[in-house]
């Protein structure tokens, strides 16, 4: 079977606006690529019968598969069933088991069911209709000279389900082929430094393909096989996997592990380690970002953010001179705060930061964008000293997230080295 | 003037797999609108010259300006420039301010340069051409036979300071009106609520005009008025200020203000107060969102994230027998908490937060999103019990955002009392 092709149209004014954003393309580009259906374009209109149609008609015209989301509301302006349906020569016929249901959603909820709801269960003729448990709108599937059209509700928790429930099983009956793929995580080095020692690799590989993502501060490469019915997909990631490992493994801190916190916390709790942060420029930001991970409260009992040279020394036990000598961003202060956590908690792990996030209070010798993290460690005990650029509008921002991930990832190994 | 219109065209492979979520469309719909500018379309295409062809030419034949995200990069397979600048029938000549800010921006991150950046410093013949202080890639704008295109960034930290800084004036220039305008803060009150009082007011508006924005449990309403040159913008929006106030003045807790955080600290400043914060269920988001705030080191000198109960005992003196008797999730745990940190710091104010964040961690007494808020001052000392609904599919970031949002306004308030 030739590989199929899809565009997503997504339908709303809201959308439009600005006023939401389209997590829904998102969604259904990231199921579509697993089904191994090839998603070339998504496209937004707003509740307008003739725009609509002419992105229909233009979909159709490149694709095979057109989903679109939104528009089968009760209210006037959802006119997606009426315009995809006369796309197909259809009219609209009323589906009773849909009424019924929708008039029982309404019972269950003790709400008077308006006039406008019925609209909601009438459905292009010869359609394949799928219910909707999470809301009042059905979807549907036409099927038509070789063109195939889901519509889907707008509401992401009535989407999501209705297509893994009834369209991912209708495309997956079509399909012989589907993906498998990997993200690796790297840390440390940049995207083009990292595309510079695999850029053949990239641009030669087909099955499976390599290609980098940066999101602020990491780079991660994605590792896609198309795999045919009882190929074992696994077998085809390998060899590139460990070409990447050859090329840049000292970097790589997990594959599908989703961050640098979710990766410290699985190691810890691996590895049955406990940690306690200082914070001072990061001011909460590397404990807020631990604690995201759900099961954090096994691995961090204690944190404390020591903004004032007071805390530092109160809480921390600092000495005074070194904070007199050095000053409080120092590695000097660094070390101190992490071994002082470390006891202060009975922590295995101790990581501080202290350093300059501006846009104020930078001078000459300690510019905004130094940084201190301290790790303390039966294992490893380290300060690493940072010069972060403090680049652009938010350049507070920046330096607080890239010291938090630098922090991170220093438990991380701090953790992996136990 | 005749009301432009434009279409949004967002270009990169990661938004059709669904790798990364298209915020950069919403924001572009939401500021365009501001600025008066209607917007039809919206489309995502991959890193593929041929459809970004097809897709642009399209938008031209609906639209005076197309406004592209992404593929500005170094990678082989960022093609944007070049594909827009074909368009167009120029070529990319090298523009030596911008390969000298890429090299000066290598420079301070003591990387070494690869050749590919160079690509980055290619701008298509003629164009207006935006630095980046966010990144590498500059943006630029070709204006050619009634036919407007700007080139921006795909990494949102880059693409919205372009926008703001460049893209907006470009554009407000073209026009003989400006837009002046108030952003009105708000907390306590749902989107729909607000609405409610103030639908009559919304829909009559028209210069000025006012709507209403939400965000993760905020309502912000925005009051825009258009005026000619000469014409006094502020005596416009006056009224509506006023109207605003009076509907709903008990819930604003700033203009123009940014974010609850800055509403804090400024208020703390004004005041010559101090904060300290004992955080266990929001981990530091607290600390981390005041230490936003440049300046916040006048304020905060003290923040402990005491997630085990040890912690709260040894750090901030919470009794043994209310956390054996109440539990460390209940509203005595949550006063001692906020008393705690604030004599150990003898700061002016102690904000505290205990709560079940999920999605483990429930139970029926107790359930998940139940989150208690303490605060402790001389004039202003409260318990404030929250049911924040665990909804959408990351409840655990929503409840630790939400909870943290009420900590601050709750530090908002005891300040604006003192």
């Amino acid at each position: 079977m030739k590989q199929k092709s899809a565009e997503i149209l997504c339908i709303g004014t809201e959308l439009l606006m600005g006023n939401t954003v389209n997590t829904n393309a998102a969604y259904l580009g990231r199921e579509l690529a697993h089904l191994g259906v090839n998603v070339y374009r998504q496209e937004v209109v707003g509740d307008n019968p003739q725009r609509l149609r002419e992105s229909l008609e233009q979909a159709f015209s490149r694709c095979d598969i057109v989903i679109t989301t939104g528009g089968l509301g009760p209210t006037y302006d959802d006119l997606s069933k009426e315009t995809i349906a006369a796309y197909f020569g259809r009219s609209l016929v009323l589906d009773p088991p849909s009424l019924a249901r929708i008039e029982e959603h309404f019972r269950l909820l003790n709400r008077e069911m308006t006039e406008n709801n019925r609209k909601q269960a009438m459905m292009p003729q010869g359609c394949t209709i799928f219910p909707n448990p999470n809301g009042t709108a059905p979807g549907c599937a036409i099927e038509q000279d070789g063109k195939l059209a889901f519509m889907l509700p707008g509401p992401p928790r009535e989407m999501k389900p209705m297509f893994e429930h009834y369209v991912a099983p209708y495309l997956m009956e079509q399909s012989d082929t589907k993906l498998v793929s990997r993200m690796i995580h790297l840390f440390g080095i940049g995207e083009s430094a990292l595309e510079h020692k695999l850029h053949d690799v990239m641009v030669a590989s087909t099955n499976p393909t390599l290609a980098p993502y940066a999101k602020s501060g990491e780079v991660m490469l994605r590792v896609t096989a198309r795999v045919t019915q009882g190929e074992d997909g696994e077998s085809l990631l390998a060899p590139m996997l460990e070409t990447v490992r050859q090329a840049a493994g000292e970097f790589i801190y997990g594959i599908d592990i989703g961050s640098l916190q979710n990766a410290a916390v699985q190691k810890l709790l691996e590895k049955g380690l406990t940690v306690a942060t200082a914070e001072s420029c990061t001011g909460g930001y590397v404990s807020k970002r631990l604690t995201e991970v759900s099961g954090s409260s096994q691995v961090l009992g204690y944190g404390v953010c020591t903004y004032a040279n007071q805390a530092k020394e109160q809480l921390l036990g600092v000495s005074h001179s070194t904070l007199e000598t050095f000053g409080a961003v120092s590695s000097q202060t660094a070390k101190e705060m992490a071994d002082g956590v470390r006891r202060l908690s009975g922590a295995d792990i101790g990581i501080s930061t202290t350093g300059i996030a501006g846009p104020l209070g930078g001078t000459e010798e300690k510019p905004v964008g130094l940084v201190y993290v301290g790790v303390s460690s039966k294992y490893y005990n380290h300060v690493l000293e940072l010069h972060i650029n403090p680049r652009g509008d938010d350049a507070r921002e920046y330096i607080r997230y890239i010291a938090s991930s630098h922090a991170l990832h220093q438990l991380w190994k701090a953790a992996n080295m136990a």
